[in-house]
């Protein structure tokens, strides 16, 4: 298949390209590298050294002899969008091409309307593109589980019956998202919902769980073909930084109470997810929904299986783990009712690669080898979703620093 | 109380300044006069004259002895939205700030993106000013009855409980958006109901029916102060429309079969609606929605109030209305359950004026006084939900001609 890869140079985007090309895959990414540009204002980097964009497509064709072809543009630029699409000709277009992280979107009013502007004018370029080049192409679209909330009731995959006074009918998922940029998928999902109804698009929105892992079977053949790995409080994600501050013997930072479930997805299985996707496309005018995740867990109980994975480790020096309680700086709820569906992609082939002991141990022997380049400063919480702080003429990489 | 209406130079928010100003309340307005440069570009104009801001402010002040204060501004100005709110300090802000034409949104992609980023960043930019300067500023938001669709269930106020695999959560009422238009009300919703979790916002979300009638109380006082009446296809809404297409002998238009329903509200009732919203503000925390309309009809039952409401006019000439059926432009079901719910605002005081032949021949004589004014070509739909036409080079004003 022909699969363009939207956000290609990023941290899952990156090794989902090179998982479809190894699969046979005619792809191509596109990027506009402002993942790179985040770290420059917020003075971080990726634990893990990633080669640019021009050094990993070399290095994939050197390895591999399947070239990936790159686009680089913004997607907020219509213009852009429809040359691309049109030149490429995709029959799936994988969209990981938007900001990211909940709490970027929080630090104040410029970066929540940034990531709404981003997100939401790239999608409906991408949207529109579709309908005037070929409505038959498969948009695969990057959602979060953090849309859901966490509701009291089981959390369907995208779609629930409701029976209501008498009479039934299936409506989308109601959503509770947990930041303005949970907020922004949330209004991808509203759009392309819509444009399912009206100009018959196949689409899948896939509302992904927290991922953690480091590598693939791609990225590991070459230091070249690495992709990032974030560990600070703003694009870090929680196992990844917990991991880091267990091997440099800094208490694992829990927020509030740690009570709090975050549905799980290894890296591997993500790229997996993808293809499945891809390759099983939605029918036309189908709004299909899938929950990308593998397992659940609470933020302690991933604390505890980091703090006591670690003794294990080869290397392990004995140390004891320590677990620190924070202020929780997001809005959430701590002790909450959790029971995700997450059957719509086993059925379709998906073999679940769950936390275990050794997946831990190879994360524990990435930062080893790294630890020279983790900066201890960037792993604290900077971002309050209580406070607002669009008034003040500070800069967002001092805030970062605070 | 203190009130700051954006968009106070539109349609309904120009009466719901003089009307919260008649009752005492000290306003302000806020415009980008964005509405009359849509005017402009579509080549169209109010059926009513209708004076300049300055004129109308001059005008109120002239009659009332109570000053209306204004702003002009653009609400995707965060600094000027900023400031206005930090100027005036209001108790309340009356949002009809934003594009609300479905069919205007839909013309390309260009009028999709401007839909949703006008809409989206400066509902953000407002609420970061309440968050920033005064959280206990209740925000009263238009929406719209058209972000719910036609589910084949009751459609409640905003909320619904849902009974689920023996568990039960009470959830925001899924909605079905019938345009990009429809879509950023729906996104509005979305950052709202956040903001109030996060930040303890009030809030009061009124999803508005379809409006009809061309004066209130105040607007009827002096011509200077009559507000916009708009037939086109882009802006003009379904009642007022064919009540133009009866006094000039044209065939009044029905899209489809005409068994869509639409929810209705007179524009007397919903500045009474805004009033009644305003003094009665909702919790700290809260997102209550409303339901603002007081009654629904289908398309063909709206033809056939105003072709019978005809004859009886005492300017009548005995000339039959006729009715034709123009393929739907929109996507929509045609045939479908409609039972929407809206008694909150009639459990706070409102006393629904119901669309009646009294009414109809107001607005016929209205219509009689400007009959020179109209131009019949610009009465027929020119959008069409179903094609895009971002990729040809035309201008959207020659679009909207054809």
């Amino acid at each position: 298949m022909q699969i363009l890869v939207l956000g290609g140079d990023g941290y899952l985007g990156w090794p989902t390209a090179l998982h479809l090309s190894a699969c046979g895959h005619d792809v191509a990414v596109n990027d506009n590298f402002a993942r790179r540009g985040y770290d420059e204002e917020m003075g971080v980097e990726s634990l893990i050294p990633i080669a640019t964009l021009e050094q990993r497509l070399e290095a994939w064709t050197e390895l591999s002899g399947n070239p990936i072809k790159s686009y680089v543009g913004d997607l907020v630029d219509a213009s852009f969008v429809h040359q691309m699409v049109a030149d490429f000709r995709p029959e799936a277009i994988v969209h990981f091409g938007e900001q990211r992280a909940a709490p970027y979107s929080m630090i104040d009013q410029a970066h929540a309307v940034y990531t709404q502007t981003n997100n939401v004018v790239g999608n409906l370029n991408v949207m529109y593109a579709i309908a005037d080049i070929d409505r038959d192409i498969h948009l695969v679209k990057l959602g979060t589980m953090g849309e859901y909330g966490t509701p009291n009731i089981d959390i369907e995959e995208g779609w629930i019956e409701i029976e209501h006074n008498g009479r039934r009918d299936r409506m989308l998922y109601p959503k509770r998202p947990g930041s303005f940029y949970h907020c922004s998928k949330v209004h991808d999902s509203t759009n392309i919902e819509f444009g399912c109804r009206i100009w018959g698009m196949r689409a899948t929105d896939l509302n992904q769980g927290v991922v953690y892992g480091a590598d693939t079977e791609q990225t590991k053949l070459d230091p070249r073909l690495a992709t990032r790995f974030d560990y600070d409080g703003v694009f870090g994600t929680v196992l990844n930084r917990m991991v880091i501050q267990a091997v440099l013997g800094h208490p694992l930072t829990v927020y509030g109470n740690g009570s709090q479930t975050r549905g799980l997805i290894n890296i591997v299985d993500t790229v997996e997810c993808i293809r499945i996707a891809s390759e099983n496309p939605a029918d036309r005018g189908e709004f299909r929904v899938f929950n990308q995740m593998t397992e659940h867990m609470s933020i302690r109980q991933i604390a505890e299986t980091v703090a006591t994975g670690y003794p294990n480790w080869s290397g392990a020096n004995g140390r004891g783990v320590t677990v620190e309680h924070l202020d929780n700086p997001r809005v959430e709820a701590e002790d909450h009712y959790y029971n995700a569906k997450h059957t719509a992609l086993e059925a379709l082939g998906l073999e679940p690669t769950l936390l275990s002991t050794t997946l831990i141990d190879h994360l524990f022997d990435v930062v080893e080898r790294n630890r020279d380049r983790v900066d201890l400063a960037a792993i604290m919480p900077t971002v309050n979703w209580r406070a607002t702080t669009s008034e003040l003429p500070r800069q967002a990489s001092e805030l970062a620093q605070t």
